[in-house]
């Protein structure tokens, strides 16, 4: 079956392809306010007839929340072929504040920018645009060769926004029916404009939280300020504790076992990745990376992991003043989590740097209900990494890179944890689209060879 | 003038000066609560009559809240005897929580304990019991001689518990009808139980406040965790680099300049003061002392000034977490001050050690509507200081101390700064009194020692 016919196709139809995307971009499906309930259902009603139209099965879902669409198609192709499931969020954030829109979120325009034509709406890049990247490439291959090349389960779910309470319920009740050999999942963006990317880093996370207590109640500054001890102080020693002043580094003991370093290969994709390191630095107010020394900025982000202060509070923080030493301090903290790091291993590490280091009289609580998580893991030994990462160099003309992601995207993780299925991360938004803000949008660009891309590398699956 | 006589007098007097405190300690004169502003004035008229019914000029002076009671006696002696104006406060704390007083608070008893008996109820104590020692001591004198042996300016206020707001402009406005030699102060407490106590260190204050600032915005601790500059590190970082981990010592540059060390006498007295180091210091959580370890519990408490951190807050202090490397860090600090340190000054220096600690991209702003008072200067080389020791010492069979206080008195302060006048802080209350709540207490030992004390203290003034 030709490829080059598919993305002739994709060509030709991408005015058509725009149009279904603003259809659905009206749809005001914002999962987290119940005022647009029937929104959602009408965002899978939407997806359900679109796929249908197409000659795919496939099914709106109940859940106690908002549906699942589940779709299949290919299962005529037997088992010689690759299965992936591709997954996508129909779901929306929140428009408000709504003054701050130059256009109405959900009457989708194209306007020309200088970066090119965009299409602007809420929803434009995330994650509808990005969900119908997949859609509408599977549709070329549909109408072009009256097939696809691998079999596909479709899974697109409504409250990615809102916590997605009904996820891994559903995942665990129709694990046989996902089950597929890869996950496709398309709600990331490029390290920077045109450079193709497949995120394969993430970072896990660890959180906890303590209070130091000195004195039984609160004093009076006067009477025991001198003698007191005063756990606003006790705290401030243990969190400066934490980091080594000239390294940067974290200097709690064993805190880096299960950590690895970055790979020559991998660390020649970052340095020719297009990072714009003082654009990411200067944009939030930074002259400088403040990290481990000894590891470039990417590195920091990505591969490195980090023991963070989240919020620190303690005595008196009205007007005025208020002569007080407190009897308590409190703080949240966070860790990023890479490579084999165990998160239970590391919180008894960090409660035991914080114990040893506390004053006589000084004592500290931990609370128990926060939940950690190592570091996903992708798979990119697999053969379809390398083939995705060819399909989308020869779609880009430029090297796609193996990216990292500083931050945690949990949906890749349960497909590990829940259905065993390793999971692969494309997308092709760009860091300036304004996801979660007003006047999102998504590059026409990012969408017409985002198409293209997906049609390329359900070609390349097919010789993995 | 026989002082035997006016002892005997006091004495025998004791039960109708009970009477007479009791009268006074059921007038509920809450000066905070606009409720009880008619129990206020009430309290105030208690006292004219009282000071009148015994042939003392007295009235009542209107303020813009709770009047004031000036009133004199012995102007007649002329200017060869001494001329002091004695301060003490009719107002009360308020009562809240009810529930926890074991009787009712404006129903004054007197009640026998194993320290002996004690008369309950609000206001016994803190500070119409310690106000009623100076009136009963001149009704004696005045009983058994016709006159008192000193000229004497009544001055009471209706406003200590509620900020005194119409303190200052007061004085001002009268300085020459309340102008004396000396001031004495009768709010203060005996460094133990059976010590007489003549308040003469206290320390001063100086208030900042800080914020550090990072990132432009708050940022997401998966984008920006590792390259990113948190503030609550930082934070944590300056404060923990005010003081020496291994002295205990303030460590910012110069702040030290104008602390004296305590004199070899005043040392020894406070050796021997009956000061019960474990118990001040177990009563709180302590198993001992956590400041300069170069100096006693009781030196780091009166003698030593102190930099300390009242309030300390910033980035997520709700339920659960939430991964954010806030903007921004704040602080309280307040420093005591001891001796002829510069509030200005200090306030230059603390604000240099922080500058100088910054981290690149992070910037420190100021609060500068925060106030510093140097420490008041008790002028115990006057004569009247040593004549006061030496009347307390004969009563209470017992060396009298001159002790220091970790607080502030501002009254003290005021009767310098704004009349010119020095002031003398003798009191009889007890640590375990309950001033400010449930049950307080004043013990009758207090109570009839306290009117023969000044009855000596008054005695003794008119051979200085």
């Amino acid at each position: 079956m030709s490829l080059d016919d598919v993305l002739a196709r994709i060509d030709t139809d991408l005015p058509a392809a725009m149009e279904r995307l603003m259809d659905l971009l009206r749809i005001q499906s914002i999962s987290t306010d119940p005022a647009f309930k029937s929104d959602c259902d009408k965002a899978a009603d939407w997806l359900v007839s679109d796929l249908n139209s197409m000659g795919i099965t496939a099914e709106k879902r109940p859940t106690p929340g908002h549906p699942m669409v589940v779709g299949h198609v290919g299962q005529d192709l037997g088992d010689d072929v690759p299965h992936v499931l591709f997954y996508g969020h129909y779901d929306v954030q929140p428009v408000d504040p709504l003054n701050l829109w130059n256009t109405p979120p959900f009457e989708p325009q194209i306007e020309d920018t200088p970066n090119g034509q965009v299409i602007r709406g809420r929803g434009a890049s995330d994650d509808k645009g990005q969900l119908m990247t997949f859609v509408e490439a599977c549709r070329a291959w549909k109408e072009v060769h009256g097939s696809l090349p691998c079999r596909i389960t479709f899974f697109f779910e409504g409250e990615e926004e809102s916590g997605s309470p009904s996820l891994i319920p559903f995942m665990q009740d129709n694990a046989d029916e996902l089950k597929a050999d890869l996950a496709l999942i398309c709600d990331t963006s490029m390290v920077s404009r045109g450079v193709p990317s497949i995120a394969s880093q993430l970072r896990g996370m660890l959180k906890d939280e303590f209070t130091i207590t000195g004195p039984r109640i609160d004093l009076h500054s006067g009477h025991y300020g001198g003698p007191g001890l005063n756990p606003l102080r006790e705290m401030s020693k243990i969190i400066a504790s934490f980091h080594d002043e000239d390294t940067g580094a974290v200097t709690v003991d064993g805190f880096y076992e299960g950590v690895h370093e970055v790979s020559a290969e991998q660390l020649r994709q970052w340095q020719n990745c297009g990072f714009d390191e003082a654009e990411y630095l200067n944009s939030v107010g930074y002259s400088q990376p403040h990290g481990e020394k000894a590891y470039s900025t990417l590195e920091q982000q990505w591969a490195r992991p980090t023991l963070e202060i989240n919020g620190l509070w303690g005595g008196y923080n009205g007007a005025g003043s208020k002569t007080v030493i407190p009897s308590e301090a409190h703080c949240k903290i966070t860790c990023r989590l890479v490579g084999d790091m165990d998160p239970d291993a590391l919180r008894d590490k960090i409660r035991a740097h914080v114990q040893q280091r506390l004053s006589p009289d000084a004592t500290v609580t931990w609370d128990n209900d926060l939940e950690g998580s190592p570091a996903p893991v992708m798979n990119i030994a697999r053969p379809e990494f390398e083939a995705a990462r060819g399909a989308l160099s020869d779609e880009w003309d430029r090297e796609a890179v193996f990216t990292g992601m500083g931050g945690s995207i949990p949906i890749a993780g349960f497909f590990k944890s829940v259905l065993d299925m390793d999971a692969m991360l494309v997308g092709y938004a760009n860091d300036d689209d304004a996801i979660h803000s007003p006047n999102e949008k998504y590059d026409v660009k990012s969408f017409h060879k985002g198409i293209r891309s997906w049609a390329r590398i359900l070609d390349a699956l097919t010789r993995t």
